[in-house]
């Protein structure tokens, strides 16, 4: 009885992630759904992204979290338009919340939307939410093994950023282990090493991401 | 309708997990849930704490993952009995699983049984698996916004082990947040410092936990 409940929560996830993407392409806005686990430098790489793009794009921002609106503030400091989702105990974002949300942005004005999705290396991944593009994070203090643990996750990807590279001296960090599982179970992953703190890697990620947001908006 | 499902399996849960307990208890077994992010360093943590109590508790382990049993290999390699747990995408484990494993282990000869659960601060803290302590993890590169973000694991829990602590100085880690923020909402919470990496603060987080586990065998 468990699973049959859950599919059918997923089917109706599933309507609703695909009406929030046609409302999205009538408007030319490409959704960036961000995912990763608890403190592996979301808030952070998204910031760095919004300091780099939004010269040329026009960038709204969706902050995902159980509780609290602490990353949200950091994002108003950018001076673009957040909106704080809590979730209130859940551990994903639906795509329900997300087509809820979206009045609350002047969609013709916006080229992008970055959501900042649950720290989770788990559910997040079950979860569309309407969204172009998917990027997962894993910072390298989380270890080597994550690939494999949590599959989906990395399976479902466009990109996988390996955040906080330079700390990889002060880590037993296998890079190669993560990169060749990662491409085993998904061909197509682009791969980027980013320092958030050092600035080390973000150009080249930067490029990848405003190209992919670029090939959306313009189709 | 979803609220009052995911309500139904929670109250479930419930029931098995105060069935577990009883069987432990007549049986004097501990059982202790180790929860924390991915990467937070819950097997390391395990590993050390078998090392140093083995020599006078006799102890067991379960292993969660979503999938492979890359841990449960570290732990059979330390001689203890060990089941691997596969949540086949789940992102937390449940009650109904831990009942179905107790017949695989031998109970009259264990002391403690501890459970290694799915890498999340989220879905863990909210389904009780029948134990009598609960242990956070939290390491030093996760940063120190996440008591505020996740406050039900750190309601719920017993001990907060902050891990990772050598590298507190690569981090920009605000540590007195953590502990006020984690004594405001769990008076009673004992809070560890301690690297796996150095063995700093292990004698006495162990020397916590040991007291703790005997409290309940030899009640």
């Amino acid at each position: 009885m468990e699973i049959k409940v859950v599919h059918q929560i997923m089917e109706w996830n599933e309507d609703v992630s695909d009406e929030v993407k046609k409302k999205l392409t009538e408007k030319r806005v490409c959704l960036v759904n961000v995912m990763g686990s608890p403190g592996a430098g979301k808030t952070s790489l998204i910031t760095s992204v919004i300091k780099q793009l939004s010269e040329t794009l026009s960038i709204g921002v969706i902050e995902g979290d159980i509780a609290g609106a602490i990353d949200a503030e950091k994002m108003k400091a950018l001076g673009v338009p957040v909106v704080q989702l809590n979730t209130d105990g859940a551990c994903h974002i639906e795509a329900m919340s997300i087509q809820h949300i979206l009045p609350d942005f002047d969609l013709d004005k916006l080229d992008v939307i970055f959501v900042e999705n649950i720290g989770n290396l788990v559910c997040p991944a079950e979860f569309n939410i309407g969204e172009d593009i998917r990027i997962a994070l894993l910072s390298i203090p989380e270890g080597d093994d994550k690939v494999e643990k949590y599959p989906l996750m990395f399976r479902t990807t466009d990109a996988l950023v390996l955040n906080k590279y330079d700390m990889i001296s002060y880590f037993d960090f296998d890079e190669l282990r993560v990169t060749q599982n990662a491409q085993a179970i998904n061909p197509d992953i682009s791969i980027f090493n980013v320092s958030n703190k050092s600035g080390d890697g973000l150009n080249s990620f930067n490029a990848w991401l405003r190209s992919r947001i670029e090939e959306k908006i313009n189709a």
